[in-house]
């Protein structure tokens, strides 16, 4: 028999940093147990200090245990550790993750032993610091969190893991890989490399300017920067699992840079374009509204 | 006889919008009298409502009271502006402004009848919101105010002005105009435009994703994009005059994207850009805290 609701059910969250730990902290409460696996960073004595999870175990025996597991792992360590872990699960039982991108991790979700249910998920938020001791319960809240099927998605396995986004506070949207991934290469990882150009020009001018620049770089710079101190070895991960993407996000920004610079000397086509980009943030500020 | 100090002058600011309203609220009780000038706008009523300033006169006879007249005005007016204030004003008085580049308006404080005294100034904060209603006592708090000599500017003009920045609480730097214009090109007036130019390519991600792109732009998004819906007015000015400063930061701002495009399918190059980035964020963010 299959735990029919979240709140019989055992849940292993394997990886116990920012996006694990926070996990478990908001599910206090929402299941009936929580184990975690920190695979190699050893933070589990860390997360039940925090309240982020009821008990630690070996990976397999986790994973033979629960109704639900959760990969809070480094995208790309979805694809490795997928396998192993649908292996020890039970029939039935739902494997989901929370990576960055989607095509390479559902496609990892697609092929697991064929008993074992499975759907693709990203919470779309995130902070620019990492580790077990940021963990924070309200994470999620109010936070779109995309769910994309794979071959293995049931209406079961939908349903089970709607439930712990809903726990969360965040708020399930169902987005094909493919078009999340297009998505997110503008929406998310454009403005992390561009914070990252921005950083590089900021040295520039800097050393031009003997060290005026940076005195002068006010609250809109360092907003517009912010992301450039996000976890290196994070955002590696995340930009190899999405270069096409990434490519044509930063060739349309480019081209966009391109327009602005040629009407500087042109106030009638500078003022349109102007116009148009403020009107289009507003828009975009409408959307997040719904 | 000149008054020697902040406490027995006489203020007179011209334009009553977001900054001269903060400037006048922030000057309450420094100040022996303040007198507001909004020319075209209207905004007298509301700032004397606002407590931002005692009353209101003409701009001739608010000129011909004051000791210090503060042209609170997007920049391109104070070129307009300053000769005719400057015959109006009695001699030994002190004149100077708020606008955004410092060359120009500078050029026009030099060639000002000469038995006045003047300084450029350049308070480096600002919001996203314009006008009298959204006018903050503590805009300037903590604020780097630049401070840019002219051919007027005198031993007393520069303590004057850097008493009403002190009174305003915020820290005055000495920094030359062309100095000044270069450094905010990058640490001001690029994230503008790179905020415009993610718009753009926002909104060409969202008709490519069928609307997907609009609805997962997250937190880090809209931090990267706030400044897009800055005032465009306001904007048009500052970046018609520092068009070729501005010109060169984004040219900057486009090699570093390109570095970063070329080195998304090379991992070791990618993370040794992504580390330069972080770290130079870092010496940015310990800059900030002198």
């Amino acid at each position: 028999m299959t735990a029919s609701a979240l709140d019989e059910c055992t849940v292993a969250i394997v990886g116990l940093g920012l996006m694990g730990g926070s996990l478990g902290l908001a599910l206090r409460g929402h299941c009936a147990h929580r184990i975690g696996i920190d695979i190699d960073h050893g933070g589990e004595a860390g997360a039940i200090e925090a309240g982020a999870i009821d008990e630690f175990a070996p990976l397999a025996t986790a994973a033979a245990r629960a109704d639900i597991v959760v990969l809070a792992v480094p995208v790309r360590q979805v694809a490795l550790l997928a396998g192993d872990i649908a292996a020890w699960m039970r029939p039935g039982r739902v494997l989901t993750d929370l990576g960055s991108t989607k095509v390479d991790a559902c496609a990892a979700l697609d092929s697991v032993d064929e008993r074992i249910e499975t759907i693709g998920g990203h919470p779309m938020c995130g902070r620019e610091v990492s580790g077990i001791t940021h963990a924070d319960g309200t994470l999620f809240q109010g936070a779109r969190w995309v769910l994309s099927p794979t071959l293995r998605t049931t209406e079961y396995a939908r349903a089970l893991v709607g439930e712990l986004v809903d726990a969360a506070g965040a708020i399930a949207v169902d987005v094909d890989r493919h078009v999340h991934d297009e998505a997110v290469a503008t929406a998310s990882h454009l403005p992390y490399v561009i914070a990252q150009a921005l950083a590089g020009t900021l040295v520039e001018a800097d050393a031009r300017t003997s060290g005026v620049a940076g005195r002068l770089a006010a609250t809109g710079f360092r907003g517009a920067t912010r992301l450039a101190s996000g976890d290196v070895q994070m955002w590696l991960d995340v930009l190899a699992t999405n270069e096409a993407n990434v490519r044509t996000s930063i060739g349309s920004m480019q081209r966009h840079l391109a327009d602005l610079a040629d009407a500087l000397d042109d106030a009638e086509r500078l003022e349109h374009l102007l116009r148009g980009g403020r009107a289009a943030m507003e828009t975009a500020r409408t959307i997040d509204r719904d």
